[in-house]
């Protein structure tokens, strides 16, 4: 069985193939394929986005396909950047750039009302019309100044609620254990292994 | 489709329905069925006692079986009972003559340090071989006095981390959000989802 995850980036793919290893499946990521179609992630909620992609790649590949899109829900901003969370500022940003935007936005913002959500929607697509969509959250809250080196985007500014560390700042076995993204793919993966078992089992 | 839960229990039966609703498969309970094999809950793990039971029942009508076992982890009883809770303090003894014996054997722990958890074994038993174990498990603390007439077992002294209720006390929807059944459930409903698409799509 072979599936591909939807990303170039490289800590995504390790993650997935981390939680699918008991499995007989060989993971690809986009960087093995010569051709792949440019998706705009111009949807409206983060599974319009996440479907797309996973439809165009699997379109392309013919293989099961797993493409996820994430944002951060900020309450004060009333769920912004949200489903923009890549593009939030201005499309040339850096993520410190970004993440300094967004500070200053919630400046004047108490620290009991920083709460903030990681969503991650990740869509699995596939021959014979499978779509299954699955979702994972972090619930935490925005601090007031970038700390940590680890993780992307909005990592170094987002308190989860359970610890006492940015994402940025927890090694990537703790941080998959409890982000929006690792608990969405710990459901992709226990679909997978459903699927994956009656195909491997006739 | 075809599935068996491993129970007499209506609620926990109206639980798995609820959760595999969206899906084509028709859910039995072993109240369907008329000879079904006694089975001695007698391991030294939750996972043992659910395979054991649901490999018996498979065995019986060939239908694909979840089977669970559950048990509430006492810390200041190095986690007692356990394996053993739904014997724990003699054989003949009521849910309420239970909980009371724990709430005893308590009576000079201090309050930081009543910590508990509740932990649910599922296996799921089928053809071909399958075999799958997904666990959930539910933080929280053992109260002074039991509280609420939902639920079973321990649930009326056991306060879950995130609510000021003990499980006797929420409704069965939000008990079934948080619970450690609830969260072993939705795994294997992400498992089955997988396989039955597999199954009926060919």
């Amino acid at each position: 069985m072979e599936i591909v995850v939807a990303s170039h980036n490289p800590g995504k793919v390790a993650e997935l193939k981390k939680l699918l290893e008991d499995l007989p499946v060989k993971i690809y990521s986009l960087d093995d394929f010569e051709v792949i179609p440019e998706v705009i992630e111009d949807g409206e909620t983060f599974q319009e986005n996440a479907l797309k992609k996973a439809r165009a790649v699997f379109a392309a590949t013919g293989k099961i396909t797993l493409a996820d899109d994430s944002g951060l829900e900020v309450d004060a901003l009333q769920g912004a950047p949200g489903v923009r969370s890549a593009r939030f500022g201005g499309e040339g940003l850096t993520d410190h750039e970004r993440n300094l935007k967004l500070l200053e936005m919630l400046e004047e913002v108490k620290d009991e009302e920083r709460g903030a959500t990681f969503q991650c929607c990740l869509a699995i697509v596939g021959p014979r019309n499978l779509e299954k969509v699955v979702n994972g959250a972090c619930r935490g809250s925005i601090i007031r100044q970038p700390r940590g080196g680890s993780g992307f985007g909005y990592d170094p500014i987002f308190l989860p609620g359970e610890y006492g560390h940015t994402f940025a700042e927890l090694s990537p076995e703790i941080k998959n254990k409890i982000s929006h993204r690792g608990r969405a793919l710990e459901k992709a993966a226990l679909f997978l292994d459903g699927y994956i078992y009656s195909e491997t089992h006739k």
